[in-house]
């Protein structure tokens, strides 16, 4: 806790934009990339861009069946902020990017300006997505293509059905809080301690493949008898000890051997990951 | 670009808060988490919490060097949220929580409610840091657990010096940017192609070795020739090539024989990561 250990970094976020508005200045590149980013959060968007200016994938995404509305025009003014909760601009005209930015900060919505730093109130960063599992690698400004490389070396090296796993594994918790319900107190710490336990001495792989059977015998013969039984006692398959019944498409030795070394060995085989683009402010 | 592909997470954001002003309300263990990561990115930090309240951790913060205000009392209402930036509250009192939250919302200052889901305009991840490089893991509040073993794993594999040579990298950006400057337009196009060159043809660790005279070096005989010169032309080592006087503290024959296995190789090495939190909504 020495006063130079922290500072000049960043808070990163995952910031909630269901059912909230978020208008994208500009049609180009990065504004497509901007769409896209948004999407994945459910946002509503309105995107102002003249047709002659729009990229191939903004018309795509235009013409998808999103919530995207498309003025055919350039940024009119303070009238074009209301009721909108996100903007983002991707557009040539430098002048006009730090009006539109003075416009949101009087009005106190947040804002990013591409290629204007200062004008940002957040930076995107390079990101992965499996499912409900994302993850940003920001280099605060330093060095995109570094944070591009980065991701793709932590993309590599994911552990497969990560996303699957983390899914079920919500799925359970779910069915566990109608079953045990209440906010915090007792019943918050056993039900967390209890999920921690299942994650833990389960595999990803083994955890992936829940069912809604397994699910149920693991609540029945876990929560209730408060244990955590094996995949195969609830109907699933022990992937690391069962040698030529794995299911798995790619055994690996060392996944059988050494449980340590999975992550690496993983990093042989393919990872499901669904957007991986290079996001920068 | 199906409509099944995207949706249901989050945007994740790097959040700028320099010269920002964050509200914290309670001072137990979820609170100085809070207060660290937003020291990470340089904000000034009031925190409103009964002393009896103050877990040890929040009180060190307290009595740190840092920006930090604290009133030893409840929460009071409207007035306490003049000139705030973004609020953050981690009490056991929910209905508190939620009166918090409206007051936030009527003003449009972000806030995030520790345990109240729809209460939170924002989430928090599992995060690693490394100098300038930030990394946020979100499984979308599916399973906070499996993002924290995510973290790990993706820590241990991090390659060596990353933090090192994103800093060295934006040092060499920005002497660039004084030698050719100007905002976009080719000058612009031309220094991004020479950086990515420079961060393609460099290993990860022979960029973090970077020093001033190379940086000299390797713009006089690089960017102004339009060619990358290798780490021993500008003065350095070429980290692959050359056994036995690699300065690197863990040689690997992998890294020498198969560029391709020195990340997973850099697994087995110990990673500097400064701050490796667990942070939950």
């Amino acid at each position: 806790m020495q006063s130079h250990s922290l500072g000049g970094g960043s808070l990163l976020l995952a910031w909630q934009l269901k059912n909230k508005h978020v208008l994208i200045v500009g049609g180009g590149d990065v504004a497509s990339s901007r769409i896209e980013s948004v999407l994945v959060a459910d946002a509503r968007i309105t995107i102002i861009c003249p047709n002659t200016g729009l990229h191939p994938l903004t018309k795509r995404f235009i013409n998808s069946p999103y919530l995207i509305t498309h003025h055919d025009r350039l940024f009119g003014g303070a009238d074009d902020l209301h009721g909108v909760d996100m903007v983002l601009t991707a557009i040539d005209d430098v002048e006009q990017s730090r009006i539109i930015c003075s416009l949101c900060r009087e009005r106190k919505i947040p804002v990013n300006v591409a290629d204007i730093p200062e004008s940002c109130d957040f930076y995107f960063g390079s990101q992965i997505r499996d499912g409900p599992l994302q993850i940003m690698i920001s280099t605060n400004g330093q060095s995109p293509k570094l944070a591009n490389i980065i991701r793709k070396k932590i993309e590599n090296n994911l552990p497969k059905h990560a996303g699957e796993a983390i899914e079920k594994v919500g799925q359970l918790r779910s069915q566990l809080k109608d079953r045990a319900p209440g906010v915090g107190g007792e019943v918050g710490k056993r039900r967390m301690r209890w999920m921690i336990d299942v994650c833990t001495s389960w595999e990803m792989a083994e955890l992936a493949k829940l069912d809604n059977a397994m699910m149920k015998r693991l609540l029945d013969d876990g929560w209730e008898k408060n244990t955590v039984p094996s995949p195969e006692e609830v109907g699933g398959r022990r992937e690391r000890y069962v040698l030529g019944t794995r299911s798995s498409t790619t055994p690996s030795l060392a996944t059988i051997i050494l449980p340590v070394l999975a992550f690496a060995a993983g990093a042989a085989s393919a990872t499901a990951v669904f957007i991986s683009r290079h996001h920068n402010h």
